[in-house]
């Protein structure tokens, strides 16, 4: 049985926050450690250039997210950790599948219709403000999975499409000009958790409602702290369910600790205490990384020569790759 | 002052037709002789693969290119030739000017409107058959164009337009992240000749009506004789203004010849006789051009090592153009 290949992109527009920890970063790293599959990790800088014309803030989210990653345990000799933007073969191939993608496909493509349709409810030209990278990114993303013969692009359900695109231009590309490209699947895990923000709302950068992952601890208890709650008073049972501070307690805490929590409320825990044992809790499960992620931002060519040797295991692949991909289109040495 | 850079791409789908010599090539190498400028010349094969997806047409065709270009005298010490696909920053700054250019700008592309006006018109959907690359070229011309800062891009009528898409997204480009890009100039000729074909239209590969200019010479004599003329009897007086074959007499003969090839029409001269004079006049001004584009192209590692060495030269300018942009958009060492 082949291996699964797996690939993993992470745009580089803000700080990581305990959403990303706990929905994205920390099953990636646990899969990194599978035996069974390997792994790709990239920093999407190419994409982050979309929605972000801050320089220093794509620099600054580079270097915080490539230290996140490491510092938490990503597995370099295991994984494949890579910056986009060091794999000039990705700009490459991605127009020659520019070549062969449908328009039509692109159309479609919800990000794109979003702008669209808000365009038309405020009486805008639909493309007001659309750029050619919100339209095209479908594209460069397929080149991103087909790069790698990714099986296996874990996605949540508002990204099954951009995987389905992928698929598609890589099978119009292999009719065309015969079989170079695996097709990738969208791998959704329904298990994963979807972490509430300080407002009750879904933990996102776009709300303003984050907790970054790796405040100092002060700033992190003052964070917790700041979790929106209701009236009840100490003594007074809560509900747990609809409840942001026991919601993120359940992401941290093992299932015994979680049944504990809940009696606890049950119990009328008041929320100043509640509020400290989620901060211990975290704090217990990050402190440790938080202080190999401040050393590693103190030794930022350290991270580089770690993303360099990253993009000289991807480049193992991408060379080759792109070369078969230009002999099979006409793109060839002259002999 | 300041010297001018004139930069020109030849798309990499056909064989070279006397009109491309007359319309294009002779223009350009005439050009690449001046003092006053810096001529940069690609092949440009990334273009080429909107439109042909037959990879050993754009491979035939981009030897073929290099061999007239070269036999005709280019002069490879003084301008910079070389082909886009060996020139990795060039889809690197296409995607950056990706990322600012207005979706709406590529709406308005005369090439695209065609394309959506003849689907209308056939009850398709608009986009039916349109690829990205077809929609998106624009934006890896300006990529062409603004990598090499150049000034001067000579381009027929219907071209006008790609340049000022090009100056709008460095200018877009210019505000957001400062400035790093002139804004290029298209150059239009109106004195260059547009050769009739065959048939009289315009003489183009899409028409099928072209004489291949390094046709062997008998063949050449061939196609010659199989210009379209009407039927007057040799000593009946010819209207040379309404003729092809004086058309292409023009294009090639000095104004003294002209005047006399004139005198002749007039005079009744045998359509026969006015076809091997023009056969001997074209084939005198190319047949040395023809000897060394054959023996070129019998030493094709010779003509990939020209466009290697034109390829350093080319990335010269395109390393530090790139560096210095991904440096203005955020994509930097980390350090």
């Amino acid at each position: 049985m082949s291996k699964q290949r797996i690939l993993t992109g992470i745009t580089t527009t803000g700080t990581p926050h305990l959403g990303n920890y706990v929905g994205a970063i920390r099953p990636a790293i646990q899969m990194s450690q599978s035996a069974n599959a390997e792994s790709f990790f990239f920093l999407a800088n190419f994409h982050a250039l979309i929605k972000c014309h801050d320089p220093a803030q794509v620099d600054q989210s580079t270097r915080e997210i490539a230290a996140t990653w490491l510092a938490l345990g990503l597995d370099t000799d295991n994984a494949v950790f890579y910056r986009q933007s060091d794999v000039p073969e990705i700009p490459q191939l991605s127009w020659i599948l520019t070549c062969v993608a449908a328009k039509g496909l692109m159309n479609r493509a919800h990000a794109y219709k979003a702008s669209v349709d808000a365009n038309r409810e405020a009486g805008e030209d639909p493309d007001y403000g659309v750029t050619m990278g919100l339209y095209s990114y479908p594209v460069l993303m397929a080149a991103d999975i087909l790069m790698f013969n990714a099986t296996q692009v874990p996605v949540g359900k508002d990204q099954i499409q951009h995987i389905e695109m992928a698929r598609d231009i890589a099978g119009r590309f292999n009719h065309i000009f015969g079989e170079r490209f695996a097709l990738p699947e969208a791998k959704v895990d329904d298990n994963v958790a979807v972490l509430q923000g300080l407002d009750g709302r879904k933990m996102s950068k776009s709300y303003g409602n984050t907790i970054p992952l790796f405040l100092p601890e002060k700033q992190l208890k003052k964070s917790i702290n700041k979790i929106v709650t209701n009236l009840l008073e100490p003594g007074e049972a809560k509900d747990p369910d609809s409840s942001t501070v026991f919601q993120i307690w359940q992401a941290f805490a093992t299932e015994q600790q979680t049944a504990e929590m809940r009696q606890a409320f049950l119990d009328g825990i008041a929320w100043g205490e509640a509020k400290k044992q989620l901060f211990e809790l975290i704090n217990g499960q990050i402190a440790e990384a938080r202080e190999r992620y401040n050393d590693l931002l103190s030794r930022p060519s350290d991270i580089e020569d770690i993303l360099q040797a990253g993009a000289k295991k991807a480049r193992a692949h991408s060379e080759p790759m792109l070369e078969a991909v230009r002999e099979a289109v006409g793109i060839r040495t002259i002999k």
